[in-house]
């Protein structure tokens, strides 16, 4: 029997994949599960992009254009424009997901062997992409005191090689749901100047920002326009993560020379999740102020729930929706099993993802997990009960 | 500005791209331009799936599992069950498309630098994949004077190395559209077995089976369970080629953990569309007796007009709809660019995909065009005739 890849082996799996088994058997039990541990909202996908689906008419499904609809492009080019982003219609390869994105942006710019930097905490799966790319990821660390703002300029620095080739970063970010300021950005554009590197920004969070904060694209960094990758998608801001409509966005042509390549190979992204993505854009500014007044609410309940907790510590973050925890615990990956194992006050408990998962570094956030706040808000305050009830009677308290 | 990527500097075009702006040139002449060249066809998606979307009746649009819906996997396996090919639930990961089940395919079996050997002329998208994973493709050609039928054994093993990892295969054949023989897909199951390699069988074509014939899967060769993977989809099968639905399947339990988390990456394949691609397989087997009644005449109209024109010499194929037809000329790339450039004939001409691009062998298939018989039977006559007339009159004629 022929053997698997190297890659194969290399792939991450899941940072919860190992919890999934304890969540069903909790299930099994009778117990409910609140499921705080994926990005998966509950807020409706607007009326107008479900409507564009079910008035479908067209009599076959054929492929787009491998850069995706030019009517798409087109009147997201111009939705970016009214938002300050200086982004045109070439500017823009329609991708199956923000993922597919990633890929296409790591394959186009970096080659196997070479280096990207990434601030830890990260998403996950952008080790996965990494490693499909054949790449290594090198993390500096954010840290909870801080509420994750981006590391020192320094420590930055020390981390490029000759083999770095991109620095990665995820605004709002996903775990932490820090937001990072201009200034941050701005440090960030004078060191990719400095090294020339490429900067990918993760933005797909860009529309779930609070308390009166605004987002700041790298799209307006000025000076740095041929090394920018940002990276887009339709999943969280119209809470459309099956329909797997993501863009990659840059100014460098040969990127998007190269990336269309990739894209072409691959034929097209799916037709009909394009139609909805389209007619999405045409969402009401009232669905947006709603879905951010009602995450606002969810992040009190959630933040200030677990503050609120003897010995937990929570930065409230600006953006997303998610923060990461630190908890009183021993291990916060054993904490997240127990509480699905072990545990369940009247008959609930909460599933977590254990932040080592979204570090690089062995043993960082070891006592920390990502709690996506995702429910409605009753289930968010029995969860944050739980929690509580929890750290009273968990054995690996410290 | 930072440089960027080998990967992307050998990233293949398509064989057509440089025709495409001549035969936009033309379109603005007024002159009518009969796509042969793409796999795109015109033939309705059938009612049942188109159905399912507009009925959609889901409020948030959400991931679905990572292999695909269960349900969509459970009923895929009783279809193929059905049809004879031993496939259960577990063999199958829902893919975007069938080259995402090729890129997950490649990625989980082969290392960078590891050779794939595929019968030439195959189809071109083969080489962008290759390049995606690393790896290099090995042809071993197959002739039109002999319908493009798999090469001897015996030349298929001169090109083993200790670097092959996997052969691979389209049955039946983009571009060929010949269908592989019980006897010639033995062959490979005896060489796969002695050499421990992979075999990789994209099937997308399956339904597309001609003048009696029956497609052998690879799924039903015994004793190289573990070797298999085949790659199915929607596209062709219910004119869905923008649904990007696709599976890879195979009895190898690491191949498939392994792909699986290729997946995880990616989060999900579509979910409106697997709704619509698990509602298309109780589309009735009248359709596809339709489709294929249509495809045989449309095959025969494409194929006799051909090989009626003298000089041309065109194999009649058993499966798929496409055909390689090999032309009195002097190179069939300056032929089709010709005329899209500076031929018609009542105001119409022909759009071909010069066979170059499907070898990898410098200099084969020179003389040789793909055809796609994808438009109505009309068209198809009037594409003959254009053929005919440009025969008589160009000046690159041998």
């Amino acid at each position: 029997m022929p053997s698997i890849s190297i890659k194969a082996e290399a792939m991450p799996a899941s940072p919860i994949r190992k919890l999934v088994p304890y969540a069903e058997a909790a299930k099994k039990r009778g117990t409910k599960v609140y499921h705080l541990n994926i990005g998966q909202p509950d807020i409706e996908t607007p009326e107008v992009a479900l409507r564009a689906i079910k008035q479908l008419d067209r009599k076959v499904i054929e492929y787009s254009h491998s850069a995706g609809f030019e009517s798409y492009r087109n009147k997201l080019s111009i939705a970016y424009l009214n938002q300050g982003l200086p982004i045109n219609t070439e500017d823009i390869l329609v991708t199956t997901g923000g993922s597919e994105a990633l890929i296409f942006g790591f394959m186009s710019t970096c080659n196997p062997g070479d280096e990207i930097i990434i601030p830890e905490p990260f998403y996950a799966n952008y080790n996965g992409f990494a490693v499909s790319a054949g790449l290594s990821v090198v993390p500096v660390t954010s840290h909870i005191e801080k509420s994750f703002a981006l590391p020192p300029v320094e420590e930055i620095e020390l981390k490029i090689t000759n083999k770095t080739k991109a620095i990665v970063i995820c605004n709002p970010g996903n775990p932490t749901g820090y937001l990072y300021s201009q200034k941050e950005l701005e440090q960030l554009r004078d060191i990719v100047k400095k090294y020339d590197l490429f900067l990918f920004a993760d933005e797909v969070y860009r529309e779930f920002c609070y308390d009166g904060h605004k987002p700041f694209s790298v799209m307006n960094l000025k000076g740095i326009e041929n090394h920018v990758v940002m990276v887009d998608s339709v999943s969280k801001r119209y809470s459309m993560c099956g329909a797997r409509i993501g863009a990659l966005i840059t100014k460098n042509k040969e990127v998007m020379a190269a990336a269309l390549k990739f894209g072409q190979a691959r034929l097209s992204p799916p037709t009909v999740d394009q139609i909805a993505a389209e007619a999405a854009l045409d969402t009401p500014q009232s669905y947006f102020d709603n879905v951010v007044s009602e995450y606002v609410e969810r992040r009190n309940i959630m933040v200030d729930g677990l503050n609120a907790i003897p010995g937990v510590f929570c930065p409230k973050p600006s953006g997303a929706f998610y923060c990461v925890a630190r908890f009183p615990v021993d291990d916060a990956e054993r904490f997240c099993q127990w509480l699905l194992e072990e545990f369940n006050y009247k008959g609930q408990t909460v599933m977590m993802a254990p932040a080592n998962g979204f570090y690089s570094t062995g043993g960082a956030g070891k006592n920390e997990a990502r709690i996506a706040y995702v429910l409605n808000k009753e289930s968010l305050r029995n969860a944050v009960e739980c929690l509580k009830e929890a750290l009273l009677v968990y054995p690996g308290k410290v």
